[in-house]
C-alpha cells in the first residue's frame, strides 16, 4: 500500500550539495564525506536518521547512522573507497520504540500505572521480532515476554535497544527527494607535487634544442627533489606565421623557436610532436622512464591554433573570418596576439569541434598520459568542459585535469564544478597573515571545500610574482614552504624556481627573457639554489599524512604580525604538524605562537617534544604559548612535528 | 539546429528559491520579487540577462531586464499582479554588439585602423535588422550604411544601442535550468489586524451563553477599533466525556462548558455548530454583517476530537487503541489531556482521513469562511498540510491559513514552506532592543522573508506573557504598538487585551480563570482600557502604506538601551514612518534617536517637520540626531510621520 501519507519525517538542507545537486561533490579514495541535514517530524516523537550511499553502479544502499547535533540539525559521515561515481541521500523515520522508552521513564517517575504501557511496548517488540531471525528473534521475544509480565526495568536494556534499532520498521521512513553525487578520484588528485619544465631547454649543450631524451636525463634530479608530476608546456609543432620573438616581440628572427602555445604547423597539430623534441616513441619512453621514478608526465591542453594549424584549412568554420577575408587572431583590445587564433566555439559545427577536441585527449590517453593541465579553460565554454570531462572520466576515472584559470572567483569555482580535478588559485598573490587566513578559510571551510581542489603554484612561465622578484632567496624558501604545506597539491616552474631566478620586467610580474619565447640553458645547480630545502620539504610531505590534505588546516595565533602559524592534524590525530613562516623576507622576527594543546590532546602542565624537521632539531615546548624566532638569512620557515605522550607511562613514540 | 553547445552564458545561485525550488516563494498582489543570480560567460565578452516570468496558466514569458551589480552578481525585479501561481527563471546571452562597441572605443583610442571592424559591426546590425520591421528596420539599415561607409561615431548612438538590444539574437541564450514558483495571494495575507474572541462570552447578560447574534452586536465596537479579521475559537459541539472544568481541572461541574478545542459530541463534529451558539443561518448572517464592516470571520481548524466525536465510532482506525481496549487520549508524558483524542495520522486509512479533513475546510468555505487559523499544525504531518493547502488554494487562491505553531524555528519555517499564508511567531517573548533587532532581521532580511509571513500576537487565550502580566497598562500600549507597527499582520485576544486584563497564574504565562474553560462576562469598556489607542494605531496603519508591509523595516540607533527606534518607508519613498517605543514600562526614558536622513532624502542642514500621530503633535527636527522622551504613564510609544521638503521652493506637503 502507498506509504506516502504516513511519512512523518521531513528532511531538508542536505549538505554537501553543489548547485542543488547539479554538480557532484569531489573526494579522493579513502576520504570521508561529512553529511548534515535538518531532520525532524511533526509532534514530539523521537526520530532516527541515516545516510544511504552507494557506488552508482550498485543497486543496494549502504547505511551510516546520523546523530542529532542541535536545533534539528543532524550529521553523519561515510567513507568513499572506490574511484568513480557514488550517490548519497538521507533516510529518516519516527522511532516509536525509543519514544516509548523515554515516555515510560517519565510515567514511572510520575508514579503512574504503566501496566498498559508495558503491553504496548511488548507488542512493538513482537512486531519487530517478525523482521528478525534465529537468536535475535528469540532474544526479542524473550524481552517482550518479560516486559509483558510486568518487568519494566528490562525495557531499557541496551541489547534490546540495539536490536530494536536493527530491526526497526522503516516502512514509513522518508527518503530525501534527491540523490547527490560524489566523484571519487585517485589519491594523487589531492596529493601531488608538480614540476613544470620546458623540454626544449633541457639540453646539456648550449646551442642544441632540448629533447625528450634530455628530459629523461633530468629525471633522477627531479625525483631526488621529490616531485611526482612533471608538466610539459605544449609539445606540438609551433606555427611560423606571426611567430613571436624574444620577450614577446612581434618580429621573430630565424633562430627564434616561437611560443609553444602557438600550436600547429604543416608538421601537424594537437596530435603531433614538435620534431625537434623527438618522436612519439621517445615521448612514450619518457613516460615509462618517469614512471620508474614514480613520476607522471602531464601535458598541456590549449584549445587554440597557430595560423598554420591544419584545422584552419580543414575546418575554416571553427575560426572567425573577417569581412576582408582574413582570419581573426586573438585579441584583448587594444592588445593583439597575432600568433594565435582562438577557436570559435559559437560555430554551428560545434558538435564536430567538440568531438575533435575530445579525440585529442583520447589520443594522448592512448599514448600513456593521465594528467592534463588545461590552458585558459575560462575562455572556452563551461558546457564544453562539463561534457568533455564527464565523458572522459566515465571511461578513465583516473584522468586528472588541472584548470589553469586566473580569473574571477565565481568563474574559477564554476570550472571546478564543471569537473576539473584541480585548480590554480590566488595563492601566488596572497602575502599577509590576514590574506592567508581569509583565503584558506574560504577554500577549506566553506562551500568550495566540496568541489574545488586547490593547486598552489609559486610561479609559472607567465608569472614571476612581486614577492619572488623582490624578496630574495628567503622569499623563494618561504613561498615554497607555504605552497607545499598550506596545500597538499602544489607546483613550481623550474629550474627558475629552485635556482632563485628573479630577473623580472620592472613593474610587471613577468620574467625578463621569458622561456616562453626562447630556448634557455640553465645552470641547474647554480650556487644559492634551494634544491636541498625542496627535497626536505617533499620528504616531510611524504612522511607526514597530516600534510597530504589541504582541508584540515587550522590557523594558530601568534603575537607577531609577520609570523604565520598553522597546524595540520591527520584524521586519526596521530600525526601533528605545525608550520611557522616568517612573512617578512628582510628582517628576523620572533614571537610566541599559540598551540591549541587541549584540542591536540596535550596535557596543560606537561612539557612535550617537538621536532623541527627542516633543521632536524628537537625542542621541548611547554603549554600553549611557545617562542619562535625565524631569520630570513638562515631559517625563514620551520616545520614542527609535535609528539604527544599518549599515556603517562609510555615513552615518546618517535615513529607514530 | 541544436543550440545547446553554443550557449556560453552560465546562470547559477538564482534567488529567491526555497529548498532548491521545492517550495514556492510567497508574495501578495502588487508586491515586487527581487531576483538575483550569478551570471557570466567564458572569455571577456559583454553579456546581458533578463528575468522571464509568467502566470502559471499563461504560455508566454514576460521579461524584465537585469543589471550587473558586482562580482558576477546580477539583479532585477518583477511585480506580481494576479492571485495564483507565477513562475520565473532567468535568461542570459552574450551581447556581441555591446562587446563590439566597447572594443571599438579601445581600438580607436589606441589609434588602430578600424575599417574592417566597422564592416563587422555593420554586418551585425544588418543581421539584427532582419528581426525588425517597418521603421525600426529602416533605422537599423540606415545605421549600418553609415557605419559601413566609415562613420565610427554613429556606432555609439543611443537609439542604435536600444534597437540592437530590442532585436538581439537570443538563439544561443541560456535559460536557467529551473523555473521557480511564486504563490501570489491577496493583500490581506500581508496586511491584517486580527481580533480573537470567544462567542460564548459575548452575551450582554451574565448567566446566558453568548451567541453569534451577540457577536453581531459587538461588530460596531470591534470595527471602530479598526480590526478586519475576527477569529473565533472552535464553534463546534463540545464533548462531555472527560470534559475539563475551570482552570483546566479534570473534574468538570455540570455548568462547565468545556474547552471548545474538545471538538465533537453526539450533536456533531467539525461540520456542526455548538447549538448554544446558534444555527448555521445565524453563522452565515454573522459573516454577512461582519462583511458590511469590512471584517472577515476566521475559523479555527483543530484536527483532534473529543472522545464523543462521531469520527470515533465511524472511523476507529483514525485513533490509537490501547491493548486494554481504551482509546488513546492526548499526552505529553507525564501530562495528560483526557478531553482530547489526537488523530492517528499514521493510520493505513490515511487517504480517507485526509479527504475527510479536506472536506471540513471545503464545507466552511462553502459557508462563506475564507480565513482559517490552524491549531497546533506542527503536531500533524507536514505532508498533509502541503497537500491540503495546495489543493484548496488551487480552487480558492483567496483562502488564508494561519499556522498556530509555537515550536522550534525550523519546524515553524517548514510549515510556512508547506503553504501556510501567515504564521504565529516568537514576538510574544521578545522584549529587549537586541532581541527585536535580531528577530526582525531574521524574519525580514534573510531567507524567511521569501516564504514566512509573520503575524505578531500580543496574547492568546493560552498565553499571558510575562511582559503583560507585570508591565501594567504601559506594557499593553507598548506591546500593541510594537505588534502593529513591527509587523503588518498582528492580532490580539480580546477583550482581555484592550481592558488590560493581566490576572495570570503566578510563574506561568497563563490566564487565571481562563476563558478556555469558562464563560466570561466582560466589561468591555472597563476604565483604563486602551481602545482609543488601538483605534488610533489602526487608523495610522490604514493611512500610511509604509506600515502595510513587514519587510521594509530598518532599525535606527538610539543612545538609550530602552528606546527602540525603527523606520518604515513605502516603496516609492513618499511615506516615511518612524516609531519609537519605550521598552521600560516602569520608568521615563529619554535619549536621541538617529534618523538616516541622507537615505531618506532629507537635506543635512535643514530642519524638517515631523508629526507625532498618537498625540497629533507637530515638531521640528534637525539633522539626524533628535531628542525623544517617553513616559510609560502618558506616552509609552510615539509614531512619527516624517515630512521631507521635495524642492526648496515647495511648501510642506502635509498630505503626501
Amino acid at each position: 500500500m502507498d506509504q506516502e501519507g504516513r511519512q512523518r519525517v521531513v528532511i531538508e538542507n542536505v549538505k554537501p550539495n553543489i548547485n542543488c545537486g547539479a554538480y557532484p561533490v569531489k573526494r579522493v579514495t579513502g576520504e570521508k564525506v561529512v553529511v548534515t541535514a535538518d531532520v525532524f517530524a511533526d509532534g514530539h516523537d523521537t526520530i532516527a536518521a541515516e545516510i544511504l550511499y552507494r557506488n552508482s553502479k550498485d543497486n543496494t544502499w549502504k547505511t551510516s547512522p546520523m546523530k542529532f547535533v542541535d536545533n534539528d540539525l543532524w550529521d553523519g559521515s561515510f567513507r568513499v573507497e572506490e574511484e568513480g561515481s557514488c550517490l548519497f541521500t538521507i533516510r529518516g523515520w519516527v522511532d516509536h520504540f525509543t519514544t516509548w522508552q523515554k515516555d515510560l521513564v517519565k510515567r514511572i517517575d510520575a508514579g503512574q500505572d504503566v501496566s498498559v504501557e508495558l503491553m504496548i511496548g511488548a507488542d512493538m517488540i513482537d512486531k519487530n521480532a517478525k523482521n528478525a531471525n534465529g537468536d535475535d528473534q528469540k532474544k526479542l521475544l524473550n524481552f517482550s515476554d518479560k516486559i509483558r509480565s510486568g518487568n519494566a526495568g528490562v525495557a531499557f536494556d541496551d541489547e534490546l535497544s540495539l536490536l530494536m534499532g536493527l530491526y526497526a520498521d522503516k516502512s514509513a521512513a522518508t527518503v530525501f527527494q534527491q540523490e547527490y553525487e560524489v566523484w571519487v578520484e585517485r589519491h594523487r588528485a589531492l596529493f601531488s607535487s608538480w614540476y613544470e619544465l620546458f623540454p626544449r631547454s633541457a639540453s646539456p649543450n648550449p646551442g642544441r634544442h632540448g629533447t625528450f631524451k634530455d628530459v629523461e636525463r633530468l629525471l633522477p634530479d627531479i625525483s631526488e627533489m621529490g616531485f611526482d608530476v612533471i608538466y610539459l608546456p605544449p609539445i606540438h609543432p609551433i606555427g611560423i606565421t606571426n611567430r613571436k620573438g624574444k620577450n614577446n616581440s612581434t618580429e621573430a628572427g630565424p633562430e627564434d623557436p616561437g611560443s609553444p602555445w602557438a600550436i600547429g604547423s604543416k608538421e601537424g597539430g594537437h596530435k603531433s610532436i614538435h620534431p625537434e623534441l623527438g618522436s612519439m616513441d621517445d615521448f612514450k619512453e619518457l613516460i615509462r622512464k618517469a614512471g620508474d621514478f614514480g613520476i607522471e608526465i602531464a601535458l598541456d591542453i590549449a584549445c587554440q591554433c597557430s595560423p598554420d594549424h591544419p584545422y584552419v584549412k580543414e575546418h575554416p568554420e571553427w575560426f572567425k573570418w573577417r569581412p576582408d577575408g582574413t582570419v581573426q587572431y586573438a585579441e584583448n583590445p587594444p592588445k593583439k596576439y597575432q600568433d594565435v587564433l582562438p577557436i570559435n566555439f559559437e560555430t554551428e559545427n560545434w558538435k564536430k569541434l567538440w568531438d575533435e577536441l575530445r579525440s585529442v585527449i583520447l589520443f594522448w590517453i592512448d599514448n600513456g598520459v593521465k594528467i592534463f593541465r588545461v590552458d585558459n579553460p575560462h575562455t572556452k565554454p563551461f558546457g564544453f568542459w562539463e561534457w568533455l570531462i564527464k565523458d572522459i572520466k566515465k571511461e578513465y576515472p583516473e584522468v586528472i585535469f588541472l584548470a589553469e584559470a586566473f580569473t574571477r572567483p565565481k568563474v574559477m569555482y564554476r570550472l571546478a564544478k564543471a569537473g576539473f580535478t584541480q585548480s590554480y588559485t590566488y595563492f601566488t598573490w596572497r602575502n599577509t597573515k590576514d590574506e592567508f587566513k581569509e583565503y584558506l578559510t574560504e577554500l577549506t571551510k566553506r562551500d568550495a571545500r566540496e568541489f574545488y581542489r586547490p593547486n598552489f603554484w609559486t610561479n609559472t612561465p607567465d608569472i614571476l610574482p612581486e614577492n619572488l622578484q623582490y624578496g630574495g632567496r628567503a622569499a623563494f624558501i618561504s613561498r615554497f614552504v607555504l605552497a607545499a604545506t598550506l596545500s597538499s597539491n602544489y607546483g613550481i616552474y623550474g629550474p627558475s624556481y629552485e635556482i632563485c631566478n628573479n630577473t623580472g620586467i620592472e613593474d610587471k610580474e613577468e620574467y625578463l627573457n621569458s622561456e616562453k619565447y626562447e630556448i634557455k640553458h640553465w645552470d641547474r645547480n647554480k650556487s644559492g639554489n634551494i634544491k636541498d630545502i625542496i627535497k626536505k620539504v617533499n620528504i616531510i610531505r611524504k612522511e607526514n599524512s597530516a600534510l597530504q590534505t589541504t582541508f584540515n588546516i587550522e590557523f594558530y595565533d601568534s603575537d607577531n604580525r609577520y609570523l604565520l602559524c598553522y597546524g595540520k592534524v591527520s584524521e586519526d590525530k596521530s600525526n601533528i604538524i605545525v608550520v611557522v613562516v616568517n612573512l617578512n623576507f628582510f628582517h628576523k622576527q620572533s614571537g610566541s605562537v599559540k598551540i591549541p594543546i587541549k584540542k591536540l590532546g596535550i596535557p596543560e602542565k606537561q612539557s612535550y617534544l617537538v621536532h623541527e624537521l627542516l633543521s632536524d632539531k628537537r625542542l621541548m615546548w611547554q603549554g600553549s604559548e611557545n617562542f619562535v624566532e625565524l631569520d630570513p638569512e638562515t631559517s625563514p620557515a620551520s616545520i614542527f612535528k609535535i609528539y604527544k605522550r599518549l599515556k603517562r607511562e609510555d615513552d615518546f613514540d618517535y615513529f607514530m
